[in-house]
């Protein structure tokens, strides 16, 4: 077989806007489907289920096969419930947040059905990835699924999600400057190989939005940008056929922390005060990534919770041990000394853990 | 067969950096080629080849199965040389401008064969794209090719080139805000269906690069941003399987004045100030573009052209016919008597045209 | 995006000889493998076990991680435990008969892995398709997964398995003769759309063995024709997108004494019964099943066996609500008389059922 | 990236049946093409196209955009046209004999446009390949292009072709025997690597056919498999990425034919007495080959042509030096000796070459 350029997975369908839930039938029609599961996350009937039914039925005259809750992320729940879906289902549409959606991303992977996107907020990637977080033999497990079909973001839905939602989904931004960095660092040690496209791709994704003016986090377009960034960020792990481009040391410190911490804080939170911290121990773009959740409040907004410093230095010590075959910045014990020594010692880390 | 994911193709080797002819053996070795045949564009052989040949034969051993020179664009010559390739023949090699570059992968396509494409300017989006500009019985015509299967960029090389090859390139990537614009309008009208994945690659593209602080175009970090973004460029066109995200009515403007003047400018050059002049058109981001070329001078480097104001008239009045099947903002009189209006309003143009 | 033609996916190693496992290590090394997790299905080590590590580890310096049993096909099971691969794994290669394969071959598919399938008997499709049969909640159910990246079979070990595995691959071939015609029969319904391709492969699979000469249905080239008529069902599902080009009404049949009967037959065996009684209600084919059936021995080892008639015709009045949604000839009630009394008249029948 | 099973082109849509002509316009409007080119060969317009015409334009209402003749196979003629299809082509539709849909076939490649293939004969497995056979420069060359998307056969024109194209088919097929052989020998021999599954795939596609009852070899189901084993070949040399499984040294002889005869008999007659000698050569399967071009009337065919032992030794002579690069068993020369003598020797050879 002769070489081609590399072929890679992307979503077939890409819709971010205003008006997604009142075109909702029309969206799914124009992309061929006509016979539809719902799934909805926890919670998220209440948002937006008659808009959309009433889109599919009555405006697109789509036959909507099953409506279901997706509650449970645990693997077997799901396995017990995915192979049941009605004769002839076409497409499954998610709809939720980070849990719902990788439930019902995964009931579509395990049928080999397509898979639609609908978040109703932005807090990390998953919404764009072909990767799941589920839970199997009870513990938080990161799986492999596929890419979903179509991406469909309502931005009414998601500028009136928490505020919490929106600056997690900037620390998840952000964790590409970082992470980049620790891959980069891992191939100059022999122990990987970087794709420097999916390097291209989560660098545009991140420098697209940290270098956009905008007035409030919440207004369209920069809630767009967010929408972008994290889809490329999603494109750029699939191109690498892994989830380096996107995940280094800042993740290790987040999946650390859920392990030390009774009630761990958001996982876009967590790793946006990790990817700070890592920029400082790499020297690199320190000042662009401060400058940036400074401005747009997220530093502020971690002051309140009340995260420990405490915890955080556990997780450094915590952290290389999540993955132990990889070879990022906390992998050297000097790195993770230089860690524990900014971690008491920047003055904005300082004032925003406890 | 089920639907999954769009599949698209992209690079599988991308490097931009300051030693890619150093390491050129190295990277098409780790890329797994070992007989190449190389094609080097007119008056390229002088800055690279030594270097080129000595780091594939002698760092890395691979084996030069023909090293010949390609100068003539017209289909008829190529197809004529196209299938007197070495028998094993694993990967064409092109090293070249625009111009070079066409030819080289041209004869990769004919063959089935992988291309590598080594610019030696970033004059415009080629490098990086699946699409050949060849003289097809005289008439220069777009013809498709396949996506690059490596893209190997050595900015030294690229930061010799001349000066307006940059401004070029800039052009080029800016005409993504208009080329997006029409796209749309042509959907509006149900002319088209515009892929929204190819919008935001192109989007993306342009966002990051107008964005992005500098101090001197030819400084390493902005050309390889250029880079960057005319390969995001040429994926868009990928996604979209046309090439409508990169080219609108600007280029159309560019195209007519290929026909209409004698000694036309670069490519990019004439798409640069088309592009400002349908941002006015278009009412869209104008302030946004016309900022980045006068801080970048864009606008000083084609005020010393003697571009002519009538060139452009005479070109706005024609571009439409150039793809009739198309529906960008000029194909509507009133919008060419707008732009026509413009041409000779518009201070910046009166700066710039002669 | 333009249309081009279909992709389908297809292994990219196929090895079938009398030294395949001796060249175990050598046929990896080759397809470019180093880091492997073996799979072994129940009673499947002491056949080859010791032959397959040797030639791994010793002849080609192969790093085996892991090297499991895997005897549970429930999928929680499965689930439980698909996820504690080593870091690194590159492959899974397993090796049985096909509830052995078929966990190896989900194992791979959940972790998003190439599967290296070595088959000690043939006695259906599976170790060549993309599906898997496994228990869900308690129900055996039919589950989509990847096709295998290989298929290695060594004929020694297949030519030692106990005679009814040949047999029931038998069944399993001819059943493509009644699938197909159940699916074109559905097509002509307008229920839905056949694929030709795969109705083309399907056939070719078929008829080749059933005009093949033999003297033995053990010596090497038949069992070797029946290897690739498998292999080629599996492509035709592919192709198809869905098991119809392979599964019709024989098949309804046979899932329908699996649940009436308290001790079933192999599938391929029931299968292939079925397949006659089929041709008999579409008189299609009839002599060249019959006769095949009855020199490949086929018939008088099912005389052996003691299946029922009572059994086949409380499974013929069953087997349409196994699949509620499909159109076969036993979809409709006639047909279901015909094959009940076909039952009762049929020469053969009355000889091979008790 | 992770690798996964191989992916391979097919033809999406494959039809073959006596109705093909009168349901053209339907089939094409399934296949979801509305806009339409038709590019017929030489002779071939009063054969069908008012029927081909009224399908698509009364019963499937389509657009017809152009309706060409193709007769000039120079890859400068088809180049010169090429690119002048209407705006909006979705498809390419060719109908003729093999150079006929070579033309058709490379006009939609260099457009990158999906091909209909509808041979009016099946005298070789061109209508079912990735290659063409052009003129460049003045010389017959095998040039790659793409698959057809479709293949629709009409058997009611195919059967109505001269007798010696359904010959010429049969020799064609019968090539893979001793192709397949060479291709082999040359992987004992260290100079390539066979992939299996396209030996498979060959191999299937003869011995389907050559163990097929028949009457007549103008029948239906005798023509029917002649098509489907000439698609499978096509498909085997795509999953190779070469011709090699299709074509060894018995095709080599017959392009050292083409060019030492004035005037060549049909590629598939040159190609099957080539083939029974090729098979005497390797002592494989001769038994089979001969009884098979016996019973057929092949060889009664052949011998009333006047075709010269003479021309055939000097083209095993001459085989090796037209693929120099390949070491199949003509290129030892002890089997070119016993080539020499088993054209002066073989009884069946004495008697059908003069």
């Amino acid at each position: 077989m002769k070489r081609q350029a590399h072929e890679v997975a992307i979503p077939a369908l890409l819709e971010v806007g205003d008006q997604v839930l009142s075109n909702f039938g029309m969206l799914l029609c124009k992309a061929g489907f006509s016979r539809i599961v719902l799934c909805f996350g926890e919670g998220i009937r209440p948002l937006c289920e008659p808009q959309i039914v009433q889109s599919l039925t009555e405006q697109a005259q789509l036959e909507v096969l099953d409506n279901r809750d997706v509650l449970d992320n645990s693997l077997e729940a799901i396995a017990g419930t995915a192979f049941s879906l009605p004769a002839r289902t076409e497409v499954i549409v998610g709809i939720g947040g980070g849990k719902g959606l990788d439930i019902a991303k995964y009931i579509a992977f395990l049928n080999g059905l397509p898979f639609i996107s609908v978040p109703t907020s932005v807090a990390h990637d998953g919404f764009a990835s072909s990767g799941c977080s589920l839970y199997v033999q009870g513990r938080r497990t990161s799986v492999p699924a596929r890419m979903p079909y179509g991406i469909l973001v309502d931005l009414g839905l998601v500028r009136n999600s928490p505020v919490q939602f929106l600056y997690s989904g900037l620390g998840d931004i952000l964790s590409k400057i970082p992470a980049v960095f620790d891959w980069r660092f891992e191939e100059s040690l022999g122990a990987t190989r970087v794709n420097d496209f999916a390097v291209m791709m989560a660098k545009k994704s991140v420098n697209s939005i940290v270098r956009m003016p905008y007035t409030d986090i919440r207004e369209f377009f920069f809630i767009k940008e967010i929408v972008d960034s994290l889809t490329l960020s999603g494109i750029a792990m699939e191109i690498a056929g892994s989830s380096a481009p996107a995940s280094g040391s800042e993740h290790l410190i987040s999946h650390a922390l859920d392990q030390l911490v009774e009630r761990p804080q958001l996982h876009g939170i967590q790793v946006g005060v990790a990817s700070y911290l890592m920029c400082l121990v790499q020297e690199h773009r320190v000042e662009r990534v401060r400058k940036f959740l400074d401005e747009t409040g997220f530093f502020d907004f971690v002051a309140a919770l009340g995260m420990k410093r405490d915890d955080f230095e556990q997780a450094v010590t915590l952290a290389p041990s999540i993955k132990p075959s990889r070879r990022t910045y906390l992998h050297l014990p000097e790195m993770r000394e230089k860690a524990l020594h900014l971690l008491r010692s920047d003055e904005t880390l300082q004032r925003i853990l406890a």
